[in-house]
């Protein structure tokens, strides 16, 4: 048995410890005989697999009123990994989502630091800096760098720490942010380890 | 006496009670007689402004010590103008700006709404929407939307909330960000007023 989380660009695998990576374009999932449960973000493909016996599709194990119906569907295999907890999953976006009781409470969008990196150059060649992760969140700045480290950061981190409730980041920037959520817990298999307990609970 | 806060595009013109713009490449600074009062973040134009007799640079009225020096002139006078408040400049770039006692306590620069709007579109055909302006920010979103919103307005309205002081707000957006901060003032002469307070007191 294999997981696969399928994204814009990659079916990432999982066959029990061992992970790895797939380019979408260049992978046939016809190649494989084992069983996959799998999500995918990806429609055209979604369409694809429904044809294939052996590739089960997890989203139908999950209660979609418990979600919303445009919410992503790694967003919420997420979720369902954890009783209680806010899921800052960092990537080209930054998602971030809160359970309580196991149950979903409601979660926001935030752009990924690649993409806020670029929004400050665009606006201006004087907002052309590095994000600062080592930044004081505890004073206002009185520097270019720490002036655009805060707008972006610090508003992030008080919210998030604004629910006092355990943090968990995942996603690939969960490193970098693990500077300014010194106390999160990283968890680079969170949808894994989602799909693992869906599996069990419902399939 | 004019004054002229001189931006990226823009001479703006205030003669009395009367405000005027003209587009930088467009207009010649010679045609004007009389003596002009004015702030330039223009560093080329700046240069041409110190021949002519009748242009005076206000920003060596300015002590800037009390500032940073890579800060804006615009911001710099901005917050001259007033005594107590959050300033929030909102043009291509949001600037955030807290004075306490006639002091600046420091500040940070948040990406502008078109520029936001951009980012998470580019993220994502998922996260092309409008932001939603009458957000409840009390509680976190289930649609997408407001998950946008939420993730840009929200965590900027609880951080100008936080310095639990009156909050001023500026530039092109002001209005928009109004349905935000529903008890703030909107001053759009708020450089203006800043620009008269430095000529009166040092000039």
């Amino acid at each position: 048995m294999l997981l696969c989380d399928i994204g814009n660009t990659t079916y990432h695998f999982l066959d029990k410890d061992k992970k790895y990576k797939y380019a979408l374009d260049s992978f046939d999932p016809n190649s494989i005989d084992d069983k996959v449960y799998y999500i995918c973000v990806e429609p055209t493909l979604k369409e694809t697999l429904k044809q294939l016996d052996n590739w089960i599709d997890i989203s139908q194990y999950i209660d979609i009123n418990k979600y919303y119906s445009t919410m992503g569907i790694d967003r919420i295999v997420a979720c369902e990994a954890i009783e209680e907890g806010v899921i800052i999953d960092a990537g080209s976006a930054i998602t971030v989502d809160l359970v309580k009781d196991g149950v979903f409470k409601g979660g926001f969008i935030y752009p990924g630091t690649r993409a806020m990196r670029d929004t400050y150059k665009n606006i201006s060649s004087a907002l052309d800096y590095e994000f600062n992760y080592d930044l004081d969140t505890s004073k206002l700045p009185k520097n270019s760098t720490d002036a655009i480290s805060y707008g972006y950061l610090k508003l992030l981190y008080s919210e998030v720490n604004s629910y006092n409730i355990p943090v968990i980041l995942t996603g690939g920037d969960a490193d970098l942010l693990k500077k300014l959520f010194t106390d999160a817990e990283v968890n680079e298999d969170l949808i894994f380890d989602g799909m693992k307990k869906l599996i069990e609970t419902t399939a």
